[in-house]
């Protein structure tokens, strides 16, 4: 229960971490996850708990998921303040919450996955890239991607630039080599924690990966499209609008590789 | 206390109106207040509760008022769905929270306030107009206003057009007539209570208003600049950056207007 004056309800003031608890009941990416977290915190000017106070909310969610499964964490302002206002010393509500393991499956993420283009632009954001509770875009497109029958959507700028799926960050391979969009550079959408691990493996191995923004007609030149959270992994995408893409081996070879992080 | 599995928490997924309620207990703006709930509830599709449950809420808060005041209610999409998706049938909450009367002093209300320009854009919006939950762009704005000592803060769109203050419509008055921002047009922020009954009054006794978009540069040229919302009233605006205005009869006269709602 929270309490019904908690400025997370009243404004969407606070930040969210979505954790992928491994068989072992580890958290594989947990330091990016509190990174992220931290970043928000940080942009939002939200006092971050301590080390220990989210290790001691992270322990208490893995104990009661005794498995695999989400620990979905949630940091907030706390109360107070003027209307808008925040309070000048705010003591922040930290809530943690479990859930099952979505299931995809194998056809979906061996073949790759149904995709639509959304009606709504994702327009530009004031924390942009940070994960915070300000969603209302996403539970609209989402719910066209219900609608229209849809597996993900993907979300574009005003000026019909591919950003992100409403809960994946988005990839594509091109000739000159891997591409994401650039989301600092549009202002808009969340870099998720997926997002930024592969970032780091590609760019490690010395693999050419760029991050810029393009027009949505330049996907039709892609080799292969897909789509990364830090619960599903890696999944393709197999046809999007008009245009559809096999699945290579490159991708399924990313997809082993982040799945073998879960299966300690 | 709310569950804190609520979709207002988790996505902002809901709206609310912040309601004066009278020396006699009323709420001179209720129909208004509740017409503007129910266009919220039909963009965001989220079932609205019958009017018994409405006027229930709102009497359990004049109640626990017992005199002048405010009544906060916020009304969300409730549990469930899966992620952003919302639920097939959703269940709303609808809370209420009552709160004092904010104090303007005569002086403010007299002779105006002292107001700067935001530095951050506001953006378009999904639900552009609503009240819905997801006020960062104004949490983010109305935190600058206290750091730089100012009373208020002028939103400008990504143009630099002047849209509304982080808690308030604005007007202004020019030789040509009445001017308020288009926020339709501009696919941004909230079209307040106040503003809507003030629009009404003026153009019921034959006055000329406009409503569209001008640059910030034209606020210049106004003979007189103000703010609304319905806590509030009417609030000259007497100094924005380095532009000063007096407060002429015409304005007062809307502002002893306006509290008469509220004197009964």
């Amino acid at each position: 229960m929270l309490d019904s004056r908690d400025r997370g309800l009243a404004y969407g003031d606070g930040l969210f971490e979505t954790m992928r608890v491994a068989a072992d009941g580890t958290i594989p990416l947990q330091a990016l996850h509190l990174q992220r977290l931290g970043r928000g915190a940080r942009a939002l000017a939200i006092p971050l708990p301590n080390q220990a106070q989210l290790q001691q909310a992270l322990n208490q969610a893995t104990s009661s998921l005794a498995g695999p499964g989400l620990i979905k964490l949630i940091l907030t302002r706390g109360t107070g303040g003027r209307g808008y206002l925040p309070p000048a010393s705010a003591t922040p509500s930290l809530l943690w919450q479990t859930a099952d393991l979505p299931a995809w499956s194998d056809n979906d993420r061996c073949y790759g996955i149904e995709m639509g283009v959304c009606s709504q632009p994702l327009f530009p954001d004031p924390f942009a890239g940070q994960k915070h509770l300000n969603r209302l875009a996403q539970v609209q497109s989402r719910a066209e991607v219900a609608r229209q029958g849809w597996q993900e959507g993907l979300m574009l700028s005003a000026r019909r630039q591919p950003l992100e799926a409403t809960a994946m960050n988005l990839f594509a391979r091109f000739k000159t080599g891997w591409w994401t969009p650039d989301l600092a550079l549009a202002n808009a959408g969340v870099a998720g924690v997926m997002r930024e691990w592969l970032l780091t493996q590609l760019r490690s191995r010395g693999e050419s990966v760029h991050c810029d923004l393009r027009p949505l007609s330049q996907l039709r030149d892609a080799e292969t499209v897909f789509l990364t959270n830090s619960v599903v992994g890696v999944l393709p995408v197999r046809k999007l609008a008009q245009w559809r893409w096999g699945v290579p081996d490159t991708v399924l070879a990313l997809q082993a590789e982040v799945d073998s992080l879960f299966d300690a």
